[in-house]
């Protein structure tokens, strides 16, 4: 493993590294799409102990970082893996707006943050020039990134095809089409149907294809970037590295404050995975903070200025009208989104309908020629129990549907966010609500959170519902972390966070009946019962945290090999007993001897037989007590 | 608040203490039943910072260790809060069964623990006298546990008379009789239908009693216990007391190896909460380990000296019967309960019925004449998604709805035990199957795990699960800690776990429609909304770690009151924007200004705009593009 070069002007207070390296007990390993030297996928491939067990590969978001070898430059980002396909599309370059005061937030010149040096060209389709993904698929045209697509997400499935079918019976995926096998001319008609999206920016050349949609593996976002209060860019990178580390397979850089552009520029050259930002935030930034003082230029330009830098999707809160806005003022939570919450002091102290709406087209327009997908934000979604389902949500989502038409006859691709607070039994009325009125575009939701009355645990108040909406069809899970409510995730906390939405996205693969997604579940419960704790430490969603675990206990290397853990101890381990029996049964079976395997007495055989036994006894003379003489 | 009085034996390098003391800004207060001066109800009463709010009363489980001025002797025990009432009834006081050295597992003088020397006397009833809390609502009769079961369960529904009907018409209970209001007849009623249970064995008098059925409350259960490698006396105590301290409502008791007998006596006589305990562990113990030396005579010996003891409730694995053992032969985990190997094991050896099957109504009897509660194991419950819902598992359950009959014809309280490893779409079929079986009788599941892929995170894999089912109709839910399957919980752990259930519950709750449960995320809502940090943090259900978390990012006092987060900072809280903005509305509307809120456009009206446009547009000359001169 090579150190991997830091950026030069790191700000102070910085941490001086970046994660690179396998995680434990596995090797990155790509596989070249046959005839397209050019289309190399990535996999996590954990080598098992048995020689009899076959290594597993795992679906893998965290790039380059991963490798055995990794050669990391921050300064000059990662290689771009799309620029001759996109280089290939014949888009015009265009000199990039320039950078302006206001987009670092008027940093004073000793604490601006120096932008990532990595040279890119800006390009821009023009109009009536293919470039969405949407735009291609609908004209019949498979892309680069659909065929990577295509491949990632089969991960597996060639082995089962066999299965396939059976396993998707199996599963319940609420009316969802998930396919047996991935080819690309699927991929195309999903997003074709805008039913799923590859948010892939032109100008983000080094991201790694990956879908969001309904009949994809369940995907998860995390969420990074600093705020007025605290943290800074270099750290900023390094969640970014941390959390794909651990599987995001988007991240939203939900920065505020200052150096916002060139924090940005770090992360998006650096990034394999699609980054999403919120626009309105860094609008108001550049108003000085007042809602009151956005208006359509300032958030047109700061449109342009994010889509050249290569963000791939934009939380657009188009839906929050000024009609919904007096429909939140008794809630018990108000508006709890950020963006909701601005747009909506801006439509009522002016009493005019929100310019994000009204301007809707125009902002197709700016996204569509860069491919920027949109995520439909659901500012107006519920931050309480109180307040789920209610008038304002659903109002809101109605809307949501309205513009994701307009967006799709703009050629733009499309995602909705959904919420947020809501019940268990309240879950799946979001979710068919969402795909009858958004016409099955992919859902993007933060959680839900099931109860209220654990800040401190809100990953797993969430975890809960994100499981469960997933299962019932939602594409990709934001992410909460125990933070949540209460302050900035660190290190330790996006990782909490990363991997509690893995076990609810893989939760919901598997009930959905996703033909290969049990294979890892299957070879970590082998593992397990073969006592073979390495392997099943390595399969783990987080290696080092299983294998720390146990060796709090049992830390000597001899136990690694041990039957039996210390929970049981030796003597009571149902497994080392198991095992013994299995053999045995196996051997009598072998042997042809006949094994009791007569019915058990059904509950109607057991009463009559107790019935003649009550009567036999009545017979008998009924004495309930016998004499001790007798 | 007192320092507890220790045990004067404590074992080499056992903590020096057992937590006392109030639950961060709260305090305990008990409620004396109108009339019945010995029925005094415990609560945990937060107190808000608002006057305008009423200070919160919460469920508590964690007895008079919370006290402000709690006096804890733990070689006096807990007082007899059901003494005068087992008085009463005019059990025979016996002649307890004589301690063995097999009872400790043969420990060495040097190594024995000193048995609690707290005394009490033993019960026993007479045959034919009542003693079951299933025999006296059988004979109509209303017990004082039943009446402080009905004021405990009851917690602020007096409050919330009026719209209990709305909240329970608004919930989904999947056919369960959640009542508005929680009467002594309503408990008798269900305690007599077999849809209740109330585990409390009359040696056991210090239990606070509690109810665990599908119409009541979602209860939660934590295991501890020592094993053969590691763990000691006066550590399980402090872990039972820890544990209920954060919500455990019944603890089990799984210690194997040395001195389980005379620990167990530690815990019981100092637990306010029901004590399970599964005798087939200790009876191993007695034979040397040797599953094929068990016999009937031992395991009675062990049933009557538990029983002696006090415990509430007996795991009984009477359903591994011989004919499914080779059902589990080719699954991927086997058995997977300690109980269930062993059972397997024995029947295989000698192709014979399991003794727990064939004696049975001996085990009733025995049973019956303490209270001792059955808890029917699940002996053969899936160790792996893989396994989930197979022959081996429902062939054993349909055999524990046949005991469930049998239980009841003897009198006694049955509760029976469910899986472990499932994925979310087999869950629902698990809770159908169990109700139809077992004649409603309560169901107490181990999560489910709804992943294998976690190990270290199964607290999470199987809160999911736990939610589910508790929801579907689970009347008690198992805690899994995040060292399940990788060694024994610690303190933390044991924390983690409890608070990630007692999660699952509430959620559960909720999602059921009960009349009261909404009351704390509402109020929590409100402190948020409020920027009440204070009564936020004390709202939760761990107010310390939420107040850690806060002061991690934003440690200084006078943040307690900022009307802003570190996750946003003060310019981006939605909460503070919508709080000036409800203002707003609200001024506006008392002074009857007109606020806008006229329909949103449909997308039908959109669309037919839409034409309307295109064809102004194609009348116009239809030209996409204008030329510059123009």
């Amino acid at each position: 493993m090579n150190a991997p070069v830091l950026p030069k002007d790191l700000p102070k207070g910085s941490p001086q590294t970046v994660t690179t390296g396998p995680v434990t007990g596995s090797r990155k390993v790509y596989e070249t799409v046959a005839g397209r030297e050019d289309i190399r996928v990535p996999y996590r491939q954990i080598a098992l102990t048995d020689p009899k067990e076959e290594p597993v590969r795992v679906y893998d978001a965290s790039g380059p970082y991963t490798e055995t070898d990794a050669r990391i430059d921050l300064n000059q980002g990662l290689p771009g893996v799309r620029e001759p396909w996109i280089a290939k599309r014949g888009y015009a370059t265009v000199e990039p707006r320039a950078v302006k005061p206001e987009d670092n937030g008027f940093a004073a010149a000793d604490k601006l943050v120096a932008p990532c040096p990595a040279e890119r060209v800006v390009r821009k389709a023009a109009p009536g020039q293919l470039v969405t993904q949407y735009e291609f698929a609908r004209a019949g045209i498979i892309t680069e990134e659909m065929i990577y697509v295509a491949h990632r997400e089969n991960l597996c499935r060639q082995a089962m095809l066999e299965q396939a079918e059976a396993k998707l019976a199996d599963g319940d995926s609420f009316g969802a089409s998930v396919p047996a096998f991935v080819t690309p001319e699927f991929v195309r008609d999903e997003v074709a149907r805008g039913r799923a999206i590859i948010p892939a920016n032109i100008n983000h050349t080094e991201v790694e294809p990956m879908a969001i949609g309904r009949n994809f593996l369940v995907k998860i976002n995390a969420n990074i970037g600093n705020s007025a209060v605290t943290s800074s860019a270099a750290e900023e990178v390094e969640k970014l590295v941390w959390s794909i580390r651990w599987g995001a397979d988007t991240v939203m850089d939900l920065s505020t404050g200052r150096n916002i552009h060139n924090i940005r520029s770090w992360i998006i050259r650096n990034s394999p995975v699609p980054i999403g930002t919120v626009p309105i935030y860094q609008a108001l930034e550049k108003v000085g903070g007042d809602p009151l003082k956005l208006d359509w230029e300032v958030f047109k330009d700061t449109l342009i200025e994010q889509a050249e830098q290569g963000i791939d999707y934009f939380t657009i809160h188009a839906g929050v009208r000024l009609a919904y806005v007096p429909l939140t003022a008794r809630r018990v939570t108000g508006i709890v989104s950020r963006g909701g919450s601005i747009m909506a002091r801006w439509c009522l102290a002016g009493h005019r309908e929100s310019f994000l709406y009204e301007r809707f087209d125009e902002i197709c327009d700016i996204m569509r020629a860069y491919d920027v997908s949109f995520s439909l934000g659901d500012g107006l979604r519920p931050g309480s129990i109180a307040d789920a389902n209610d008038a304002a949500q659903f109002g809101e989502l109605e809307t949501l549907g309205e513009l994701t038409k307009v967006a799709w006859d703009k050629g733009c691709q499309v995602m909705i966010e959904g919420p947020g607070h809501v019940p268990m039994h309240k879950i799946k009325v979001n979710m068919e609500k969402q795909l009858r009125e958004c016409g099955e575009a992919p859902f993007y939701t933060l959680g839900p959170l099931t109860t209220d009355v654990a800040p401190g645990y809100d990953h797993i108040t969430s975890g809960i519902g994100a499981a469960m909406i997933g299962w019932f069809g939602t594409a990709m899970l934001c992410y909460v972390t125990p933070k949540e409510h209460l302050g900035l995730p660190n290190r330790d906390d996006v990782k909490t966070g990363v991997i509690t939405y893995k076990i609810a996205a893989h939760a919901a693969d598997l009930a959905k009946g996703h033909p290969a997604a049990q294979l890892r579940d299957d070879a970590l419960s082998r593992a397990r019962f073969d006592f073979r704790w390495e392997d099943q430490f390595n399969l783990a969603l987080d290696p080092d945290t299983a294998r720390a675990y146990h060796d709090e206990t049992l830390p000597k290397d001899a136990h690694k090999v041990a039957h039996f853990c210390s929970m049981c101890g030796p003597k009571f381990c149902s497994m080392k007993i198991t095992q013994d029996l299995r053999a045995e049964v196996l051997a009598m079976e072998e042997a042809g001897e006949v094994i009791h395997t007569a019915p058990v007495m059904s509950s109607a055989e057991r009463e009559a037989g107790m019935k003649a036994k009550s009567q036999e006894f009545l017979a008998e003379g009924g004495k309930l007590y016998v004499d001790a003489a007798e």
